[in-house]
């Protein structure tokens, strides 16, 4: 009766006040600005407080790589999504103990195991703006060396903090490089795993169920941060003990229902809200429909080289997911652009900044600005297009570690200050673990397949597209039927050494006459490309300095525009620690047809085949037949929450972010945004743009009724 | 803002009265005994004159083929589904005057143009009830004669009425052969095309919205029925005069919103509401997931041998969407039954009625009585099951043919009125029209090949299960490669003149002796099969015979059982006219999900993507653009509504049915049903099952605002 009488509701109903979607990904910094609409959404702890990234609640945010978490006990203890801490599951998991199948639980802090190689928590403890420093006098330099004073002294900044030892450094550019912020990060190297349920509530659904609503994954993990005994940063040690921070969150087990306020802090990773039309238009017109048409191709060829069930297909299952989701994503970007008008809606916020901007004299200066930025960004654009098949025939992997390989010996030359950035000293552990992981996701024909789909569409294209200094390295030239063409590539996998692990780790230390000396097939082609690169490096790097200039003045005047109108201006994600609010909110994903704010239990067992992905463990089926909720059901829906949508604003990178309520306190994990919101990065469509959060209620349940993680539960606090 | 508001109401009110979804499809008959149900659901009429078949509102409703309608104007006007008279529209269309494209408007009645050969429109003028002069004494005789003799019954009265020149009569069963009714119908054999919107508005969405919600069909067309000048049914002629019938249905162009009273009155063609277990469980273990899986392979054989621009695919289009249809059907019914748990359901209602006869001793002859009909459908379904692929070998189209011709000259051997139901002098206008219409859907190479998929799964089973006259006939034995077998089929096509349409209507007049002369192998393999088939035929009608003794009884337990619980019955559907009423209602087709009771014409904007079948008019398009609602705007949902849901209860056949507001007044066509309601044959879930209507404010929108319809207009009385 609950779905009925939940429509029902909906038709008792005619009138009710609408509600406007927050959109904005704020850096805590500017929250204050905004305190009276946080307070007025329904936020009861000071805003204020949210400024303090040391205090509570953001001191117990965490950066992990390319996700978010939180502290959830004082003893270290993490919570993240479940597909942000699966590979360290997969890392650990042998035929006879198949954590991906079974879930892993560590009853004692003895049994914890340690996360996959490079994993990280990063614990934010300063912020200092560090503008000045950055773009002081650079107005005057040329396009190529004002890139290049800013690299350096964004290199230098960094190095500086980072004398602090087991500290990581990042210095940040915000509005197109309006400002620049310094963030210190205690880097802890030990990193363990917890918990995690089985994929069958952990990734419940798979890719089908992949941005989409109603959704009923368990997207939830546990990791604990350790360092040494003295409390600083160390490599993994028996005696390094549990990492105690500043703040941990509450865990909140009841309450949370539609309507209700709640806040997201994380680290999303990019967004493109303040493109200019040209460069929208140029990716949904062009480079978004290519890449699609180049990603199906891509898949097809891969599927074709790694049969089902081969060893080879095991290596790029990763690859297959990584591709078949940007597919998605891309085809997601493209009916949400149509859907929304994108590029109408673009047009008209250009006019009317224009009228605002011609409204009075003294803002003639960002006229200026804008309109070089415009044919700037037709230039790159420009540029994109005529090296697209050439960028894409430099993608086999023993290629690239060539080109890797060769400008580390040519950067070595340089003191380590100067070195391009990936190249310094403090880049070379994971340089080392890149050249390493290579073993695991490389098989010489499928390799050698894919290279053959991008050459072909290199010698399809226009001739004035193709590269000479690539053509004559391959010897291209006169090259027409598929029997050459083969042959040629089939030359370079015979006589390469390079998929040897132990060879490309040898070469870190080669000098640029070594290499340059090399007969390996692949190493000569990055020796005879490494010019030709240095000149579309120094090109790209002299578009991004005159964007320097004139980026920052068309961000202004968008800031001043808004500020004009009352709103407050957010800087585009760049993976820095940013808060978003707004409330528990069902959507409608197009006419005719609404998404309800919560899943439940019994959706599982609903949506249930028994066969993966819609799989869920018999144990979890015989709790929810027996209506075995415990203390986490939620009375509006008559069952336990699973799922819930919310109207934050959150991309890549959110993932794992804390879901808090009005009082701060943990109540869920953001981990996806609906198929209709992935459009969202450019334009925050307020009707459409959704987030998906796993609830804390469902995450406890799990442990309580399926897999007897009562420690943990015991260890958190969990409040009412 | 209309979908965040819409979601708002939804979120707004947590509590809400649930609501009952309205199971039941009615006999006219039947409404007066449930009149305090039909008042307090909202019905404003008095329920005792829905019972009355020629009075108003039952008068104006109609029978088509497979579908329903009803008259709108007192010169014989019909509005019915599109789909339901597309075959008219493609009748009439020609390379110039594209009609399926462009749409059809008659602007006066010179221009309305003959309806498809075999188009009819049925009024009925009478109903009796003829249970005694059927069953009478056929308890004591033998399943055989007792099959026998009802089946002769059922032709004497029917040959009885339709001694009244111009009529069709029809003797239908009702609960499992407990009661008959003669049902006396007005034979309109001039049906003439009035207006049709193009596809492009009357088939919006096709075959991807098949079945789907949120749903933007504009599935409505008009004929208009014509007879001779004195009234009476005449075929096609200039003199004929529109037909004036005795009611007509005012047309309602406001008002109808979210839980108003709805019914639809129309022939739903049949349901499995009664069927027992047993049954249910070799329907959904075995029938459908083997249909789906040969569908599947037949689908890729015509695809594969009538591939896409051939001219034999354009002879397959029709079957190959029935194919694709049936097998999204059948793939709905078994996800449906899974998710409503049909078999456990099922189970349960059996053991409850089982208990209630249990209760008291008088009700053991029901028991015997099911024990029995339990035994029988077990057989039934092993006999099914034995001779599943003898069955589909005999498919070809040439041997079907050939075996009816061969049918038709042993009947005719016998008086007419002892003639089997198919072959008497009234069914052969028909069956002529069957033979013609086989040319413009066969193509020998398609035939064959499907025969060849047919006979490679005939081969494959056990040999217990294979015919030995089938074997023999075409020399199967021995036969174990692919070649023998294509040498035996390209044999029959090579010799068969059947092909042709002039062979096969000379043939209706051939005797047996001269058809088991004949040298066409087709003919050669049905004379061969004759006594086989007789055989089989035998065995069925005894299994019939036995359950017209025993599901009557079966039925009265039921009836009596329901009763007790305050409840009426009403009997499957058997196309005979059936009245459904319930509410506008939306609905929840899974956990996280709600499909909203009204699309809205932004919808199509928003679904549009320019390419059928999501092509509407640009006029369309235009209006939509500046929101030229007109007099048909909805306010509640701020536009004009395109279609609706209900919580009715409908099956195919309902197809084109008036569906009625509180006053009778037409508000809607019903068309189809969700895709989580195709399961609600065999189990009507007030959950899911939602039924879907074009509103009449869409149809009177496009009519004034698209098409320029406005004869039409003024021709039906139009109310608010």
């Amino acid at each position: 009766m609950r779905h009925i009488s939940t429509v029902a509701a909906l038709l008792a109903c005619a009138a009710a006040a609408p509600l406007a979607a927050k959109e904005g990904m704020f850096t805590p910094g500017q929250l204050p600005e905004i305190a009276d609409d946080l307070r007025e959404t329904g936020l009861e702890v000071a805003p204020e407080a949210l400024a303090d990234l040391t205090g509570f609640p953001m001191g117990a945010i965490v950066q992990l790589q390319g996700c978010s978490g939180s502290f959830v006990s004082d003893e270290g203890l993490v919570v993240t999504n479940h597909h942000c801490a699966r590979g360290s599951v997969q890392y650990n998991s042998t035929a006879e103990n198949n954590y991906l199948e079974n879930g892993f639980l560590a009853k004692t802090k003895a049994e914890e195991l340690p996360a996959a190689p490079g994993s990280r928590v990063y614990v934010t403890t300063a912020i200092s703006d560090v503008t000045a420093r950055v773009r002081d006098g650079i107005d005057r330099l040329s396009p190529n060396a004002r890139y290049d004073t800013v690299d350096q002294r964004v290199k230098d900044i960094t190095a500086e903090c980072e004398q602090e030892v087991g500290y990581r450094c990042l210095v940040a550019s915000f509005y197109g490089g309006k400002e620049y912020t310094l963030i210190k990060r205690l880097e802890v190297k030990d990193v363990r795993l917890v918990y995690a349920p089985a994929d069958s509530v952990g990734k419940y659904g798979g890719d089908v169920d992949n941005w989409m609503w109603p959704r009923h994954t368990g997207d939830f993990s546990f990791y604990r941060a350790y360092v040494a005994p003295d409390g600083s940063s160390a490599e993994y040690s028996e005696d390094n003990v549990p990492y105690r921070p500043e703040h941990h969150l509450k865990v909140s087990a009841a309450g949370l229902d539609d309507g209700d306020f709640v806040m997201a802090a994380g680290y999303p990773g990019s967004t493109n809200r303040y493109t200019r039309l040209g460069e929208v238009k140029n990716t949904f017109e062009w480079t978004y429909p290519t890449f699609v048409t180049l990603l199906n191709d891509w898949i097809d060829t891969i599927e074709a080289a790694a049969p089902e069930g081969s060893d080879a297909r095991v290596k790029y299952e990763s690859r297959l997911a990584g591709l078949n989701n940007y597919e998605k994503n891309l085809r997601g970007q493209i009916d949400g652009a149509r859907r929304v008008g994108l590029v109408d809606r673009r047009r008209q916020r250009e006019a009317a900044l224009n009228a605002w901007i011609a409204a009075d004299r003294t803002r003639a200066s960002y006229a200026k600005a804008i309109t070089a930025l415009d044919s700037l960004s037709q230039e790159s654009a420009t540029a994109d297009r005529s090296h697209f098949w050439y960028g894409n025939v430099t993608r086999p992997q023993l290629l690239a570690a060539a080109q890797r390989l060769y400008r580390l010996a040519k950067e070595k030359e340089k003191p380590n200050a100067e070195r391009e950035s990936g190249y310094q000293e403090r880049d070379m552990a994971f340089f080392r673990q890149g050249l390493q992981a290579l073993d695991r996701r490389y098989d010489a024909s499928v390799d050698k397949a894919e290279w053959l789909l991008f050459l072909n569409g290199y010698l399809a294209q226009p001739d004035a597209e193709r590269v000479a200094v690539f053509d004559k390295a391959l010897g291209l030239d006169g090259v027409d039927d598929a029997k050459q063409l083969a042959a040629i590539v089939d030359g370079y996998y015979a006589g390469t050494s390079l998929d040897e692990s132990e060879t490309r780790l040898a070469l870190m230390d080669a000098t640029p006459a070594e290499l340059e000396a090399s007969e390996d097939p692949f190493m000569q082609l990055a020796v005879a490309l490494y010019p030709y690169e240095r000149k579309l490096e120094d090109e790209e790097e002299e578009r991004a300095g005159r964007a320097l200039a004139l980026r920052p003045a068309y961000m202004d005047a968008i800031t001043q525009w808004q500020r004009s109108q009352g709103q407050a201006t957010y800087p585009d994600a760049n993976s820095t620690l940013r808060v978003t609010y707004g409330k528990v909110l069902g959507g409608s994903p197009r006419d005719g047809m609404a998404y309800l704010p919560f899943t439940t239990l019994e959706g599982i067992t609903e949506k249930d085949t028994g066969e993966d992905p819609f799989n869920a463990p018999q144990r979890q089926l015989d709790a929810i037949a027996t209506k075995d909720y415990g203390a986490y059901a939620l009375d509006s829906i008559g069952s336990v929450p699973v799922n819930f949508l919310s109207d934050l604003d959150s991309t890549g990178g959110n993932s794992g972010s804390a879901t808090l309520n009005a009082r701060a306190e943990l109540v869920g994990l953001l981990f996806d945004g609906t198929f209709e919101s992935v459009n969202s990065d450019w334009d925050f469509d307020p009707r459409t743009t959704r987030t998906i959060h796993v609830d804390t209620r469902y995450m406890l349940w799990v442990m309580d009724k399926v897999d007897g993680a009562q420690n943990l539960i015991e260890e958190m606090d969990v409040v009412r």
